[in-house]
């Protein structure tokens, strides 16, 4: 008999009712022949509830670290309570695991540890009584017996792990949307669900705003080459499989879908001097103040000077400009202008099938061309290509391109 | 240097300003020259939180009880991290430690388990490291690694078996009250709080509602002679005392306190056959019921039957009179009738001076004689007696015996 990792999130645990609708879940996945072990975050809004509590103590001391990640793991402990329960009243062997008692020993990088072992031996145990194990996801322990947290995406990365270490044939990721979509479908009204999508490109797509995955759990499962299903708990449909590059496959679509976010905003630091350092004396003072940076453009200019522009997130556009303002002022990198724009957004297409065609990129300018879409920045992985464009455009640059490129119709099956 | 421990219940720790305050008192008993440890309970109305939670999965399967402690042990996890960061923003080193973390051992009777052993190790290290460790009461840990709790007045007992292993000199149970008083003061304006009492004397007041320290923690402390002390987190007063009895004492106060409870019920079969087996018939089909008993007085008849009298929980009344009503009828008993009251309240006088005083329940009969009340019930003990009377005499009793009694002034000193 095989085995599968289900994960439930906190939408799929946010009640008591909702935690029984999960409990049928697996209880049908078990009456169709596999074993399953299964992985849950907190309920609903009950990490946000614990973090207001830390937050109201308002001291961020490292040492307290530990006792945040004693704080947090609360959460996910109440739900596996919970879930065993009620397993168990529906009739099925079930028992909880925090995560120390899964043997899921981590580093003791306290609220952003990593996983470095894990000891399946009483979750196997407890698989061969015939019981349904209910993993805390989120949390280990340290070789000295202190509770770590993982950081965001975290019962992810723990559903996953344990499919590798169960050797699973697959971890399947509950959520409240069907699956991945070629794009996002309350912008475009034909965005399909995927059937299926490889590692590399659910990478490109979840680190873009596709937030169904954390990117952390979508590399573990690539590395060990553990085939990831995202599926909705509230709906009867298989989800989209995140899987291996098939080689069997006749027809590579060229792109598999797009992503776009609009949290963006743009500066650009122009007439700098093209010498070396000076993308570091720019960017030096913004992440110093802990300000991430996306997309970096530089193009070199004939005169000896060049025009160097990057994004931030929205929320950091005014402070980034303060800090660009002063830095030209007094590094003397010798800028003739600072400038910035708020008002953009960024799209990108996104596809394993890109390596095997050439003319991807041009076909995407030319569409955002026929549609009179400026385009205010380029920047391209092996499968990946990024343009920013005005925020206003991004509704259109989306359709028109999901259309060009055949999104809405399954190019492998036709459908 | 020696150590005490201190006890905070879930009123003292009920938000983050009110651990701001515990904090600054433990940090104050260290500034006094101590070494301290403390227990916490879960923040306010967070253990009756999940206590609903456990129950709106409506499941009582004995196999869940196991689950029902690793839900409800989340309630005090949560206080030690928000009390170990709160010392810590203060400048006080600490450290929490869930009850398996703290070496707490205990059989496997889930949500009522037993301590079996305390492997203090770890406690030591952190005290000896000049940390105030921060233990979750009410949880320990099974030889399998199970979660643990040890029901109603379970933080209580983690608090003195914890004195008792680390040798402190002292265990401090900070609640919302000054400490132990000789009558309900809310009923008796002139009700004292003691400075001392022996723990056989508190052990009859807290079975009797003087709510404030549980049966078994007193006990426990009783057992081992440790020293327990109720205070107040909101007072700044030196509390009750519950010690051995002072040989030194030349004059030992009669009686210590009044307990009454109005939640009983009583119920009388009269005229039952006066042979063996009897009692057991009647009080048989109660207890397989769950209803618990309190006081039984059956008295000889002189014509072969008797009188037998029992009180229950108020709750309780309707279902016993019902299955007493079945049981007379069913088993031939030969009960004349049953009769019962619920309109009745207990009131006992409490001392281990009534030891050495004869009178002293005359006394009690005369005074209640004197304001006309009817004694319906006498129930007595080494150091207790106890009697039922109608509910609407219970405030007029407890006056009129507080001050023949001489309860409001300190016998002791004359204050």
């Amino acid at each position: 008999m095989s085995i599968i990792v289900q994960k439930f999130g906190g939408t799929s645990v946010a009640s008591v009712t909702h935690i029984e609708h999960v409990a049928r879940l697996i209880m049908a996945a078990r009456n169709a022949g596999d074993q399953v072990a299964v992985v849950v975050s907190a309920m609903g809004d009950q990490t946000d509830r614990l973090d207001s509590l830390a937050n109201e103590v308002d001291f961020n001391k490292p040492a307290s670290r530990r006792e945040v990640d004693v704080l947090l793991s609360t959460g996910e402990q109440i739900t596996i309570a919970v879930l065993a329960m009620t397993l168990m009243k529906f009739g099925c062997a079930a028992r909880s695991f925090t995560g120390a008692q899964a043997g899921i020993l981590t580093n003791s990088s306290h609220t952003r540890a990593r996983i470095q072992q894990i000891d399946t031996g009483a979750l196997q145990n407890s698989i061969d009584d015939g019981e349904v194990p209910v993993i805390a996801g989120f949390q280990g322990v340290d070789e000295f017996g202190n509770i770590t947290t993982f950081g965001r995406g975290g019962s992810d990365t723990t559903a996953v792990a344990l499919a590798v270490v169960l050797k699973a044939r697959e971890c399947q990721i509950f959520t409240d949307v069907k699956g991945v979509y070629t794009t996002d479908p309350r912008v475009v009204d034909s965005a399909r669900c995927m059937d299926q999508v490889t590692f590399e490109e659910m990478l490109e797509l979840a680190s873009l705003g596709s937030n169904v995955l954390h990117s952390r759990a979508v590399a573990f499962a690539g590395k060990y080459q553990m085939p990831l299903r995202v599926l909705s708990t509230f709906d009867d449909t298989p989800g989209t499989l995140i899987t291996i590059e098939d080689e069997s496959t006749m027809e590579q679509p060229i792109i598999s879908g797009i992503a776009f976010t609009r949290d963006e905003a743009k500066l650009t630091v122009l007439g700098v001097k093209d010498v070396p350092g000076v993308a570091w004396r720019i960017l030096g003072p913004i992440s110093e103040a802990d300000i991430e940076v996306d997309m970096i453009v530089q193009n070199v200019a004939a005169d000896n000077t060049t025009d160097f522009t990057f994004t931030v997130s929205r929320d950091d556009y005014v402070q980034a400009m303060d800090i660009l303002q002063q830095t030209t002022g007094i590094t003397g990198i010798g800028a003739r202008e600072v400038t910035g724009d708020n008002r953009i957004a960024k799209l990108s297409i996104v596809g394993v099938g890109m390596k095997m065609h050439a003319g991807v990129a041009s076909r995407m300018f030319e569409v955002l061309a026929e549609k009179a879409i400026n385009i205010q920045m380029i920047s391209t992985s092996e499968i990946k290509i990024s343009v920013v464009i005005a925020e206003e455009y991004i509704e259109l640059a989306a359709r028109a391109l999901h259309a060009a490129f055949d999104l809405a119709e399954d190019s492998l099956t036709g459908k």
